[in-house]
């Protein structure tokens, strides 16, 4: 990766649909080289996909709650990889943090979370305890 | 927002770049249909945006730290206003968490990690307390 | 709910006994209206039942502990059902701090608290810790 | 207080509009008999008010938080005494808990928490730190 | 328990071998009357014994050691009461500290507590976690 | 200090006010050898005063607080001098644990010890945070 | 150990690897008599081995982790030693702190660490939970 | 740095003093061709230092304590730069685990500890709050 990669990373990361023409332009080159360094990227793995940032709240999501999970260490890959398959949780990854497991996880409302929480996720094998913590404003 | 809305928006959020003709014809649609009702979500703020997901460590920062901020009340706001300005500061967010803003900071090592939370963001006035806690694997 | 339910619940919330007489008079309204309203509530589930604030300690309950429990998540359904069911317990709610069931015990004294605790509800299947605060004074 | 009046009080715990005739009816007595012991717990305190149980989420209050406050030693009484006088916080205790001061906080929203707690109530000298909790069910 | 009971028992938690007389002579009474007091307080379990203050460090235990243990609830009194039984822990009660059993523990040195801890204590069944903090220095 | 030395502070540990003859006659000695011993014990400072074990509930205090105190660095010092001079702080002692100065205080009841804690304690500069944790019950 | 010993040693923790020559003329005396007391203190265990130090960035070790584990106190024995088994676990030893087993991990990156934490020292019986701290940056 | 690097480091982080010649012997290698690997690895800093690994029981320190230290944001670096500069601190780092900075700190016993924490490291400017964990027993 060199200099340009980065920029035109920059300016996907701010905008994820903005055409490599404008690109091109800014950084006074090619469509074509930009569509390649893309291409690049995405088959390096640098670039994962696209996707669209939303307002959970006008979504419907009243409650969005980043969730730490505690696992007996032997049962720690299975929840991580169990946790994934839930349409519920958007994002899971391990952390040095109070808990290795952290989640991101949608519900409408603190009823919802609850019984996504127990009656759903509690019972993946292994799983000791469950720390949610709620997000209440977004600011970048 | 109805349900046509929600299966656009899951699409989108798979795949921010699909093509609105796809998208249009897996759900039985025409294409202005899905482009105006886009459109609408854009205006009404549910659309905030779109981006493009990358790998971290792939791009240099082998540092993504969850990094916790602790304020005096009274310096709350203006502290997590100022966070949003600072590059190396790429989510900033309120919390009932053990910190009420959390961010999420990028560096190229756990040195440069140090340097950006002491020599930039802890001259912010009013901050406390910081808790950096760094992301080992992003599994979804 | 409009605006005139929200005074009647304020009304009410300050003195649950307040005669719907004095009520309509200072709404400008009529004795009807106001028990229509209140009928209303209740059917609607808003206003859930009336009751008498005590002052524990004059009754002879020098004891009131906050008391969060920690349970097995496939167990924590159960555990939350099952501490509603005891005399002691007055309180049981599912929270997003320390402790996912928050309960509120009252105990004539110290040693009290204990044998509450760990004689009855400690034997609760699938509890894994608890964790009493002691209320000290309750100022509002 | 005799076990009469410790009857009583759980009638009216359980139905704090029972009517007199009610009670005296099923503890035998004349309703004349429970007047007299009500009022006489009413002078010596033991009965603090009356109040209704409301359903705070049907009231358009999604979000309600035990909040626990860290001050400073000194100011912790003028703190304690300051944050009665808030229209949005509905109790303040002191325990030994976690936090010596706790309170419970009403809003209609995460947003509007974050802006009570840091607008109004972050504003009050000697806060040091602020820990909301939400509530996501009451169950008793 | 009257006022001269308060005023013999100050006497006797300064000076636990403060003989009687001197005790009378203070406070302008007899012998006899305080020997009769002190033998009351002693059938009523307010004195519940006598007992010497000693240096632990120049007794040769270099560590004591306040100690919290977790348990399962259900092991709670069990482990409790075990702990009573062992020469090496001074003193055990039940608090809503952080640790519902706390102990006092006397050793010569760190490698003697960790093997009264685990060898020792460890084995009691139903200890889920210990907890150590050396005293460094008593003040008074 | 040889092992009869040991042996008579054993002695005196379980029953401060035992008698030097019934000592010396369990230990095949003489009363005044006793005696001498434990002059020698106490010249050392290793013998530190002798004290009356009382039932702090029957002696009124049904709050027994053991509290930790958070200080700035600077003040530590002074802040736990400080505590020594105050009649209801029983003990102090520096620790590793949670809170660097533990003390052990009497109190009537929870409005009382709010009322030493904040009224009293609190006003000693430097303190920062209070953290009383309460003695359910001492078993031995 | 006197005086001269310890002088010998502040060189060797120095410099691991100073001739006694030098050492010899820095305290005034002879090789001899530096190179005996060595042998001394080596045979007496006070010295337990000589290494070097490193600067385990460099060495390709990006990720240096503190990291705690808690046991079942049963196990905890069994645990420790285990653990002072593995290659990359470089230190092992018992604390008072949060977590009585506490380790130094040496990994390439955040993946490594994850597999090395829960695919090899995870699955020693008896671990309940493993808390790593990232060292960012080795000031001394 | 190449596998050959890599294997004479592992022999030297076993042994400090280890002739080159026996390191070029295992290696089947040349003494010389040891010799400038290693002055390469000190020049390029891999190699920062020899030392000598000391029994510290033996040499008088019975209290030997992990220490954190909690400084206000802006006077991280100052305070960790200063704690570098104390004969008793043996090691300086800074952490992503409960405390910012962390250090080693050799004590003869627990009074001492308290002395060189408060009376010295205490009194530089920042520092907010200081807790030690005792090491009990070094495994490895």
């Amino acid at each position: 990766m060199d200099e340009k990669d980065m920029k035109i990373l920059d300016f996907l990361i701010q905008d994820g649909r903005k055409p490599f023409t404008e690109i091109a332009k800014e950084l006074n080159t090619s469509e074509s080289s930009v569509r390649k360094r893309v291409k690049k990227m995405e088959e390096d793995g640098v670039i994962k996909g696209y996707s669209v940032m939303v307002d959970t709240p006008k979504m419907g999501y009243t409650v969005v709650a980043q969730t730490g999970f505690d696992t007996n260490p032997e049962d720690f890959l299975s929840v991580a990889q169990e946790l994934c398959t839930f349409e519920e949780v958007k994002k899971v990854f391990t952390s040095t943090g109070d808990h290795m497991i952290m989640t991101e996880i949608w519900a409408k409302n603190g009823k919802e979370l609850s019984e996504i929480i127990f009656n759903k996720l509690g019972k993946i094998k292994g799983i000791k305890k469950v720390c949610p913590a709620i997000i209440l404003e977004q600011l970048k």
